[in-house]
C-alpha cells in the first residue's frame, strides 16, 4: 500500500515559495543566497525549523550542512541520505537545489502522515556551498570525508575572502568542518532530485530523467600564437592569423564529436580573446577556453586527445604556435545502477514517462558516488533555463519529481530495487 | 643625360635620421608625432627649414600641410605634386610617410646640383594628419578641396578633442583650412613613394612595387544572436551557439575569396566579443568586425554580397539572428596608368626589379586620384612590419625608391611616360 503514497503538492509549493523569499534580490530579480552569507544562514535556520516541525532531529553540522534525521524501525541499518543544496547563484531561481531538499522533506511528512515507518534511518541534507563560492561543493566534500584541514584553511572565494573568515562571520567554527565526515559504511544510499537545467526533458515531453552519470569535464585554456599584421597589406596566404586557426578548430568540433565522442559529449568554446583585437589588424594571438564533457572516462580521454591532434594540425597549417593549459580535469562519475532501477520502477508505478540521461552539470551526487550507491533524477526546466530569475519548473513536474523520489525511497528502504542492494554500485 | 641623375643616399639618410629624432618616445621605443601636437609641429618647422635650404618657396598652408614649391622653366604649366606625410602612429618608425617626403626633397636637391631645370613647377607636400587623428587624411582632403567648413568644424579625435581646438593650440586658424584647396586643372600629376608596410616585396625579392590602385574597404560590425545556455546541460544539437556561427563563417572566408574575390582580396575578422564570455556557458551573442578589401569596385561588391549570403545561411543553420552595421564603405581608387608606366620605365632604366601590386592600406594618393593623374610606388618593408618601432627598410631600398621617384618625375615632366599625359588617367 506504500505504493499509493503521494506527496502533498500544496505543502511542497508553500515551502518552495517561502524559501524562495529568503535572499530575494531588492529589485525582485531572482534571489541570491551565496554560501556563508546572511541570506544563506537565514535559509538554513528556516530549514532547521521546518525539519523539526516534521519530526526530524535537525542540526547544522560542522560544515554548515543542514542535516535532518529520522530514525528507522531498525536502528542498526545504515542511513539513506536524501539531499541537495539551498545556496544559490546570483539572480538564481527558486528551484535549483531547493527542490531536492524540500521534496525530501515533503516525502518524510507524507510518510509520517501515512504512519509509514521506514526500516532504515533517513537523513535529509542541504549541503553547503554547492554553487562553489569556495571552489565548489564544500559541504558534500566535508560530509563524504574528502576534505583535509589544510583544504579548509586555504580555501578562498574569487574576492580573496577566506573560507575561515567567512565561516567565522557566520559564528561557525572552521575546524569543526572535519567532523561533518560520515563513515561510508553507515550510508546505505544517496538520492537526489534536481531540476534538469537543460532543454532535453521539455523537448522530449518526458516527465523524469534518470541520471546515469555525472559528466566528467576538462577545461583548457588554449593559446594560438601567430603574427599580428596590417589587415590591408598582408595577403591572405602570407598571414599567420590566430583567429582563423581558432575558427577552423571550432568548425571541426561537430566532426570530433561524431568520430570520437558520444551523444553525451559536449565541447564548448565559451570565452575568446583576440590580441590586439583591432578591426584592421590580423589577430596575432587568440586565447580561448575549451570545455569538454562526457559521462564515459574513455570517451572523455578520446575527446581530449582528438582536440589536441586537431589543434596541432590546424596550428601547423596556419603557421601558428599552440599552447594549452589544462585548468581542470574531473573524471566522470557513474551513478549506481540499482538506484537508477529504483527511480525507473518508481516512475513506472506513477505512470510517468522517463528517459535515461547524463548530467552535464555537476551536482552533490557526484561526490556521494565516491562513498555510496548514489543516483539522481531530473524534472523538466521550462525552456531549459536555470541560474536565472526566470528559471521555472511546472508545479505538476515538481509533484511528479517529489512522488518519484518518495517511491524510490520506499524501494531502496525495502531493498526491492534489485539484487545489488547490499553489494554496492 | 637626366637619365643618369641619382639621389644622394647620404643626404637622404641624414634627413631621415634627423626627422626620426623628432617626437622620439622617452623610452626610445619608436616615435610619436600625432597630428597637431608639439612634436608634429616641430617636425613641420624642421621640414620648412630643410625645404628652404633646398631652394624652395616653403610655407605651411591653411590645413597645416607643409608645401615647398620650385618654379619650372615654363610658369604656365600645371604643377607636379610629390608628397606623403610626416605625422605618425604611436610608437611608429622613421620611414612611414617621411620617406616619401624626404625622398622628394632629395630629388629636388639632386636636380639643383645637376642644374637640371624642369619645365613644370614642382610642389612637395607633407600632408597633415594622414594617420587619422581626426578620421584620416585631413590634409590631402583639404588640399584636394574635398572638405567643407562644416567638416572642419565638426571633426573630433577619439578623445573628444575638436580639430578646431587642436589647431588653435598650434596657433593655426581652422577656417583657413579651406584655403588649402587647389584647382585640379593646375595639378599635372601626383607621385608618392612609400614603404610597402607588408611582406610581399621582401618575399618576392623585388625592389619596387608599382601600385595599380588603392584597395576599397568595407568595415562591418556583425552581431550573431543565439541563446546563452549551460555548456553542460545543453546538448550540442539543441544549441544556438553564436560563436559556432562565427567560426563556421570564418571557416568559409578562403572559399568566399576563391569564388568571388581576387588575389588582391582581404577579409579579416580582427575583433571578437562573446557574451557572456564564460567558459561554462554557450555564447549567446558574438559581436565581431569584418573588414573586406579589394582594388576592384565590382569585386569588393561581390565580396560583400557573398559575405552577407554566407552569414545569413549560417545564421539559419545555427538558429541565430544576424544583424550587421556597415561602419564604412570606401570605393577602391585606381592609380593612373600613365603614372604607373612612368614608374615602371624608371625602374627598368635603373635595372630594378618591379611588380605591379595593390595597396591594401590607405595613402594620401587615394584622395589625389580624385583630382589628378596619381600614382605611387612601394619599397620593401623588412618582415613586412610598420606602425611599430622595428619598422625598417634597407638603405639600398631607400636609395632605389628615391631614384625611381626622381626618374619618374623627369618622365612626367617631359611627358614621355606615354601618350595619355595630357588626357588624364
Amino acid at each position: 500500500m506504500s505504493h499509493h503514497l503521494r506527496c502533498s503538492l500544496d505543502r511542497l509549493r508553500e515551502d518552495l515559495l517561502a524559501l524562495g523569499q529568503i535572499g530575494r534580490n531588492p529589485d525582485d530579480k531572482g534571489l541570491y543566497r551565496m554560501a556563508f552569507t546572511e541570506a544563506d544562514m537565514e535559509a538554513r535556520r528556516w530549514l532547521l525549523d521546518r525539519l523539526r516541525a516534521a519530526g526530524a532531529d535537525a542540526k547544522l553540522d560542522g560544515a554548515a550542512n543542514v542535516v535532518g534525521r529520522w530514525e528507522g524501525a531498525d536502528g542498526d541499518l545504515p542511513t539513506i541520505v536524501i539531499g541537495s543544496h539551498i545556496d544559490s547563484v546570483p539572480a538564481g531561481g527558486i528551484f535549483d537545489g531547493s527542490l531536492g531538499v524540500l521534496a525530501g522533506l515533503e516525502c518524510m511528512r507524507a510518510l509520517r502522515d501515512a504512519e509509514v515507518k521506514l526500516s532504515r534511518p533517513v537523513e535529509l541534507v542541504a549541503f553547503s556551498d554547492e554553487e562553489g563560492r569556495f571552489g565548489g561543493m564544500f559541504g558534500v566534500q566535508a560530509y563524504t570525508g574528502q576534505l583535509t584541514l589544510n583544504d579548509v584553511e586555504s580555501m578562498k572565494d574569487p574576492d580573496g575572502v577566506s573560507l575561515v573568515d567567512a565561516m567565522k562571520a557566520c559564528d561557525l567554527v572552521p575546524s569543526l568542518a572535519m567532523e561533518a565526515a560520515r563513515k561510508p559504511d553507515r550510508i546505505a544510499a544517496f538520492l537526489e532530485l534536481h531540476i534538469e537545467q537543460g532543454p532535453v526533458l521539455e523537448a522530449q515531453r518526458t516527465d523524469i530523467g534518470v541520471v546515469l552519470g555525472i559528466s566528467g569535464i576538462f577545461k583548457w585554456k588554449v593559446k594560438l600564437l601567430g603574427k599580428a599584421d596590417h589587415a590591408g597589406t598582408s595577403p591572405m596566404d602570407m598571414r599567420s592569423d590566430a583567429f582563423m586557426g581558432l575558427a577552423d578548430f571550432a568548425h571541426e568540433i561537430p566532426r570530433i564529436i561524431e568520430e570520437d565522442g558520444s551523444e553525451r559529449s559536449r565541447l564548448t568554446v565559451g570565452k575568446v580573446d583576440l590580441v590586439p583585437g583591432h578591426p584592421h589588424t590580423v589577430p596575432g594571438e587568440a586565447v580561448f577556453t575549451l570545455v569538454g564533457r562526457d559521462t564515459e572516462p574513455d570517451v572523455l580521454r578520446e575527446l581530449a586527445k582528438s582536440c589536441r591532434k586537431v589543434l596541432s594540425a590546424i596550428a601547423r597549417r596556419h603557421r601558428l604556435y599552440f599552447e594549452f593549459e589544462e585548468m581542470s580535469w574531473l573524471e566522470p562519475r557513474p551513478c549506481d545502477a540499482s538506484i537508477a532501477t529504483a527511480f525507473r520502477s518508481a516512475a513506472e508505478r506513477l505512470s510517468l514517462s522517463h528517459i535515461d540521461m547524463p548530467s552535464g552539470a555537476g551536482h552533490d551526487t557526484q561526490f556521494m558516488t565516491d562513498v555510496t550507491r548514489a543516483g539522481m533524477i531530473f524534472v523538466p526546466s521550462a525552456n531549459g533555463v536555470s541560474h536565472a530569475p526566470d528559471e521555472w519548473t511546472a508545479w505538476e513536474d515538481v509533484h511528479n519529481g517529489a512522488n518519484c523520489l518518495l517511491q524510490a525511497l520506499l524501494d531502496v528502504d525495502a531493498g526491492s530495487e534489485g539484487e545489488t542492494l547490499e553489494t554496492g554500485g
